[in-house]
């Protein structure tokens, strides 16, 4: 073969797989309880509504489902969507806001094509989802963290750094948030919050992205507004999946935001993979259309509550009271995150998790700035609630074990 | 909004929309006969069969079927696929040369993702497939124009192209070719060709991207060797898609490739879709396993054979026997490539044809340097015999009135 790593295109050479999955392949031994992964609880998947769906949907309109679609959208789901956005978001929007996508994670590749050149600054929060994190470097952006408490994006660090970057005529493109039941965080940003960002985009003259897979699986509380509902002047681009609220094995999701970013990102989707798979649009389509998204939301969302309500439990348990330690309390989603006290390494205690057979993903992964080492992601939708409560009890030992005055370091100074 | 224009990604503010996309707008009216679309025939569509493989692949199998998978593909499909080559194209390949992707139009975009810096030399045929001119094109690859005939890609012009390319010291990155039934031209390249190929590969140390979506759809004659089986030293990357031999709707097909070049292409689909649906890859492979795609290969055969034939006739019987006027005899596929007389262009015709309520494809849309004005793309898949006889005649006659010597050039040279 030719030299391969001469002829790839200079991005790439630097690309590497990414961290959580290198980290997950030590986690496929039987005997590891995980909590690194974020996948829906299969139990979940609404495997007879849907089998007689594709049934019907294929005999009936095989010439629409099996052939090319448009590369927007199926009028039939996009008309769902529409009606979905009404209901639940109180969102008015038209079918050509709407771009169907495969999935979000293509959702967020468009925001990084349609927008970053090499060494535009782009601003994220500390910590940031890792598969927007990746995109936005695969397109060479320069990350900027934005600084975060348990209520979401800080506003006067995010203030800084924009008037910064406008004092300093950089080309900034956006600001990358996940304002519900943040992956990782599980942190849920507030409405006061959600104003001040739209009203600082409109002042600074920059994009929000919205990317919001979670929010519709919410235990408790009542849910803030949607940035895109806020926000008057169509700043806002919001990103939406099916695979958390229906299954991650349709890769559907949409991008919902102004007409005219709408129409230039089809564009661009035409080159990516022409259009999403029909098929799956008219199943989604038909699910929507037979109103049993809100049951089915319920009962996913039921299930990963109660899979929280053990996950907490379990660390008031066993996760010892040491200063420094703590954990967010997530009103909804798939994660929450764990802090260690500040000269505990999360990626140096990863190996003793997986020996003591627990697994998690290391904080560091969603920081774009380097940091985070002390902490860790833990996801509670996938693993029982036996695994969440032996799991924790795992995790909790590694801890204590390796406690800054714990017995490793004592060893370790004697040995000194 | 902000401006949006200031802040598209540089390449996106000169990105238009495709010439087709745009065209095929215009012939969106019903008393249109159009030959510009690349659809496969709905009625071949394996409903029966689908529906039933769907409602059992997701009422048994849902805890799959409907959750995220590898991104390299669902080890079920691929082992199919490896069986697939092995019968009929006598390749022994292993699962790790082949990645599942969302259709051939994925396959294009990870290609010059993988590979393209901008202003990098790629060469494709004149004329080459539309899809894959935007894609190089929305990396800034500088496109080159390989010559080709009725027997496709004239390699002594490869040779004069790849020399200097290596003379100047460029970074070329790879040749792009259709070999089987070409969209546009509907041209195969012949076996000796496909040697002197793979041997210039070696040679010039240059990959050979062949993109084989027709490869299936034989009418008549023997096929020549896939380049990738010719080649012993891997510098092939074969792009398959099951849009022509399946249904585009499921948005499958997979790259075949080094297994070096396959896993640097996963880590790259990560961040463009994660993983293609878990459930169309289900239900190609149960299809395959259950040995339907032969059949179903040889229903879509004879049906695009005889309207090839249709088309053959009519063309036959209507086109004026002018010299220049000319056409591709493709022994298999979906497209028909027609010539002009040299001063003939088929880009202002098209709305002479427009108004004769008949459409195609222009066919300078496929010339990467500018040329083609003389030539159209007909394709013969979509439209019925009836359509297809009409159609040429309404054809014939706007060539026929548009001829050097026919009446509208006696006219307008009167009228001078």
């Amino acid at each position: 073969m030719i030299d391969l790593v001469k002829n790839l295109a200079t991005v790439n050479r630097r690309t590497k797989a990414s961290v959580i999955r290198e980290l997950l392949k030590l986690t496929n031994k039987p005997e590891v309880i995980s909590f690194a992964g974020g996948l829906p609880a299969p139990q979940t998947f609404p495997s007879e509504a849907m089998a007689e769906i594709a049934r019907r949907v294929i005999k009936e309109n095989a010439k629409a489902a099996l052939q090319y679609g448009p590369t927007e959208g199926m009028p039939e789901l996009k008309a769902q969507i529409v009606k979905l956005l009404r209901e639940e978001e109180g969102i008015n929007a038209a079918p050509n806001n709407i771009l169907v996508t495969t999935a979000s994670q293509q959702a967020l590749d468009l925001v990084g094509r349609t927008f970053i050149d090499p060494s535009d600054p782009i601003l994220v929060e500390l910590p940031s989802y890792i598969g927007g994190l990746q995109v936005f470097n695969s397109y060479g952006a320069k990350l900027l963290g934005i600084k975060t408490d348990d209520d979401g994006v800080i506003i006067a660090d995010l203030e800084d750094k924009l008037k910064k970057l406008r004092s300093e005529e950089e080309h900034y493109k956006f600001v990358y948030i996940v304002p519900d039941f943040q992956n990782p965080s599980g942190v849920t940003l507030t409405q006061e919050r959600r104003r001040a960002m739209v009203k600082l985009s409109e002042q600074y003259d920059v994009l929000l992205v919205e990317d919001s897979p979670y929010r519709q699986i919410r235990f408790e509380g009542s849910a803030p507004e949607m940035l895109y509902k806020i926000d008057a002047t169509r700043n806002v681009i919001s990103l939406f999946t099916f695979s958390k609220t229906l299954a991650p094995g349709l890769r559907l999701g949409f991008i919902l935001a102004h007409e005219d970013i709408i129409q230039k990102m089809a564009i661009l989707k035409q080159s990516l993979d022409l259009c999403t798979s029909s098929l799956n649009q008219l199943l989604a389509a038909e699910f929507l259309k037979a109103g049993l998204i809100r049951e089915h939301v319920g009962r996913v969302t039921a299930l990963y509550q109660s899979k929280r309500d053990a996950m907490l439990q379990a660390l008031e348990r066993h996760m010892p009271c040491e200063k420094g330690i703590s954990w967010t309390k997530p009103q909804g989603g798939l994660f929450l995150w764990l802090r260690l006290p500040e000269p505990m390494n999360a990626d140096e205690l990863f190996s003793e998790a997986i020996k003591e057979n627990v697994a998690y993903v290391v904080g560091s992964a969603f920081h774009c700035d380097g940091g985070g080492q002390n902490t860790m992601r833990l996801n509670f939708s996938y693993p029982t609630e036996e695994q969440i409560a032996e799991g924790i009890k795992r995790l909790a030992k590694v801890v204590k074990d390796n406690l800054p005055a714990g017995p490793k370091a004592r060893a370790a100074k004697a040995a000194a």
